[in-house]
């Protein structure tokens, strides 16, 4: 029998504790896929996990929902949306929301996917005891229907690591704000989302993308990749009025916040201008409320306040596309901070807590 | 020298007060008009005028901004957006906004125009120091250029002025919403933007209309004009729970905001169904603050929030040509409750203010 | 064994007949149900399929793909969007379409699902070797997976039957339409698609609908259902001049062609006004080419053209709630012209072709 | 009397001749500018005016509607749409639309500017005999409310008139494709239009650009500045083959046609993608009819085909400033191909009309 090793989060007395365990290799049901894990993201909800932050986690899990490996069995001929069948030894990613249920009143008539209450996620919402279901793990069983993508060829497995869920969800923030040829784009927050956000802006014809964030640190990464500016003041009023210079004194067109700070709501709708558009995509958990004055902040201004959940395949297909597009002018795989081994994942959620590294990522095999 | 009587609002000792005076007669500029007025309305927003709440007001004023008369004179050929040239004796209305620029950042390139510095409003921020720019007058001295209706001949003065303000900010509000076919929408408030929000939802397609406000006199109107059902509960989870159930728990699709109250926006979104779409159209002056909680509310909801603000000629245009075809079907006079004549408008600004009618309306003349 | 009529349409020595057959009752896969048909309709498509005029179509096959009827069996629990199982007994209805694969880059980036090469249509592209897949047949075979939808308890099987196909297309091509509050709607040709459009643009808030179709009989539905205009000129001239009359002279905001004619769409762009919508909704077969200039009818008009091709579950579920919604103004029931038993199909697609009737509809068991 | 040496179009004996006349320099009306040419450009619609192919035209006329020029003279204080005041000195262009009314039913309800009936435009729908109201001159008069631009300091005036009509009639026709991140855009015609909407799909994050011109001379503009891939097959289907080639056998998202050429409408529809997008910007006068075939090719497609007429204010304004953002990269004044002198004129038109250069440009004083 074939040994797999994966990192566990179990409850332990009220208490989420981290653990290497085996797994045997699975049984492959026809049109599943068992994959060779290259890299599994950590990213900042792995942190919630840990802390136990998030409703409805059934512990124990294997972590890990962005993940790119190799294929290294199939039950039978799988494809991808073009028909094209995958091949044994094809470097691969795939969405980590599964069982989408095209049957209910969301997919249906609202036709809004991310809001299926059957939905399931990789490495979050899939019990350990189900079987190899996160990518903190030598291998990861992809069941049938998993939507698999085989990276383009100029697209290194670290590239698209680099992009982690922030790309996708960056992607979708920009989607939901229409940006217009020329917008003012602010972005609040330089983590992962917010950085993705701003570069699918530069992407999209903005005319100025400035990126917000308190911390000079975090800004680093934002100003490597080339926004026209970068605010890192201390205060909201100075942040706003920095805003405000930039924009001939009438805010941004659009606002994208990603910083996970409920204050962020009230000064970046300070930040847009009148008729502009906010989207609030960093408030992925609950950090508590924000107080708003509805005369001045919403119905005075004629704003758009869009908020934004998930993602769905067209995201995660448009982004490794552009991510391989625009490999050269962006150099992606500069972004991975540090790489760490099965045995170091209590390191790497501490750094990404701490927000010592921009990006950490896991390689459970030997490369 | 013939004079015309008008009510003026001035501030005396920082305190706003009521007289009638008594102006001459005004010579006209080469494409302006004189109207005799039939009507004006008294709106919440006189109310506000009243108390100092309005911001840049040029006291003293000549209040009454949505209003229908006589045209009684004109200098030259005056003529409608069809390039119809008005005659002596036609009824007709006129956009309250005035001298938009068409020349500023938000005019042209924003292609917001309702946030042009520039504008004026008849009623609001023309002084009666300048003439008679208000119609609690016998007589409204039109500018060249401002932007007058014939009124449709099945439309009768009194049908229109049932409308007022409200009629055209509903209208504004609906269009906002990108109502769909079948949809639910849920409006907060019945006062006379909400009940024209809920009738312009109907005619829009809307698979149910839900009026929410907790007088059940104030719900009378709602009833009067057929919505599909009206919830008069007085606490807030009582009211959320009965749209839930109106809706197969999910929330309307559109929840449209009128109420004033700025706690209706946490409540109003906890009404909307996930990814549905919030108008707030009632936050006309700064009654305060309110908390959201943005990850709840806004982010994991993936919900889209529109301020509405003012109106520009297409809302008014369509109001007048709808409320003309819809006339039959809604009796749109009979919304209005008393009308006062110039000497009665001290009691007509207290009726409105204590909620004790639906609908005033100030006769200058003797009808 | 019990046995199922049906009527099938098989190709012969290279010419389509019909003839009645029998099948035993089939077996139910898990998920499954049976249908004991009430209505099925007859509409242009089935003459079409008559005369071989479809590529793909895999005869022979059971013809019928609007449906009423009565669940007969069940196998296993079946629900519906809301999770509400259906009952033994239950008057449904069924989304025609079937199979589209949420797997394709059609459904899953292009978000287009009606293009997804994958699905297929009960009652033109299922064989009847592979079981009862039409509604010209006593039961029908529901496959695991099929949308089906109870009738509101107010919409009576006659008038559900008598929107068939033609209401949920209509609804399609006004939601391509995004018709607008007060817009003025011209619709090309009075059949029951374009009697659909027409009513659906007069619930969506037109401030008139005008339809235009040269045979005056086929413009008393029309007029049946409270059309504010028929016109039913017999030469291309009168009838763009008719338009204008109703329009300043400017065409209407919103033309949907529903005529099946070719050259309706030059006719059809002469009718819109400058930065108008035209929505092609009546082509659904290769009835030949048309001649347009593209200076005068395209660019120069600043026009909006849009192509509706087949329909989605959001269609066929918002027609069924509005039915039901607006069954006392239009009294569905009474579009039905004749009800046909199975024996008389060949009478029925006689009288649909020749255009004899509005609508027909097969009663495959006795009342 | 300072003397203005302009190139008047005129008609004698119903033939357009071109020549030399004087004209004294203008006295100044309140709000007016002079501009000292600095460059005019010679397009496309210059040589349909020499060969009196539009409507309309008061001959004679000074041609040349897109200009930039130095501040000679103001009568008064002219601001900008940011209301900050011109200096005499400085580098402007301006909009030469002018006189749209806001009064009209386009305007106001349709809020469809660009089919105002009221707007003029410089160097077309101006006489020579009203004054100084084209390029082709040393001088230009702004006359009250024209909409001026200052250049940003970093775009130089070859840089700007490089651009030319085509710069924002290319972006318009992007703004109407509302092209999404990762699209697939085809463009048809290598000309001025067609390059400008290649290179603003470029700048809206689009996949990949194709640009397809049968004449491998046009397509070197196209592969100078960088579009993915470039078509020049001289026959029609095998450059539909090629799309396909590139687009996975699906069509292009969305094709923009800037050809002038009636049959490239139905080969573009041809080569987009089911549910795509098509753009029809190249038909700006009457070049003759197309046939299509409307199952085929719209209705079945389910497509979007939009015309683009003109341009506004928001065009121009952000074709300048996304010309000055890019400037590096595209290097716009190596697009200008000769500069010819007042002189020049008549070898100016032959060799736009010959197609033997892609841009020329006026220079009526010497530089």
């Amino acid at each position: 029998m074939i040994e797999v090793k994966a990192v566990v989060m179990e409850k332990i007395a009220e208490k989420i504790e981290i653990s290497m365990k085996s797994y045997p290799e699975p049984d492959l049901a026809p049109g599943s896929v068992l994959l060779r894990t290259i890299y599994s993201e950590v990213c900042g909800t792995d942190v919630h996990l840990m802390k136990g932050h998030l409703a409805g986690v059934p512990y124990p899990i294997i972590p890990g929902h962005i993940n790119v490996g190799v294929i290294e069995r199939m039950n039978g001929s799988v494809t991808d949306i073009n028909n094209e069948p995958f091949q044994i030894g094809d470097v691969v990613t795939f969405l980590d929301v599964h069982e989408t249920c095209h049957a209910c009143w969301y997919c249906l008539v609202a036709k809004a996917s991310t809001r299926c209450p059957n939905r399931k996620v990789y490495g979050i919402t899939y019990s350990a005891l189900d079987g190899l279901f996160g990518g903190w793990s030598q291998k990861i069983y992809l069941k049938p229907g998993v939507k698999i993508l085989k990276l383009p060829s100029n697209l290194t497995p670290k590239d698209f690591i680099a992009g982690g869920c922030g790309a996708p969800t960056g992607l979708h923030a920009v989607e939901r704000a229409t940006i217009r040829l020329n917008d003012t784009v602010a972005v609040q927050g330089s983590g992962p989302v917010g950085l993705f956000a701003a570069i699918f802006s530069m992407i999209s014809g903005a005319g100025q993308v400035i990126v917000v964030d308190p911390s000079q640190t975090r800004l680093q990464a934002a100003k490597m990749v080339g926004v026209d500016h970068t605010i890192g003041s201390t205060t909201s009023d100075h942040r706003i009025a920095e805003v405000m210079k930039l924009t001939n004194q009438r805010g941004a067109d659009v606002t994208i916040e990603a910083s996970g700070n409920p204050q962020a709501i009230s000064e970046g709708l300070r930040m847009t201008r009148d008729n502009g558009t906010y989207v609030v995509a960093g408030q992925y958990t609950d950090a508590g409320d924000v107080v708003l004055n509805p005369h001045w902040q919403i119905n005075r201004k004629h704003v758009d306040i869009r908020g934004v959940w998930g993602i769905d395949y067209s995201h995660f297909y448009k982004t490794v596309q552009l991510m391989a597009k625009h490999r050269d002018r962006f150099g992606w795989h500069r972004l991975v901070s540090r790489v760490y081994g099965l045995g170091e994942v209590q390191t790497a959620l501490e750094d990404v807590e701490s927000l010592k590294i921009f990006k950490a990522v896991i390689a459970p095999n030997d490369l």
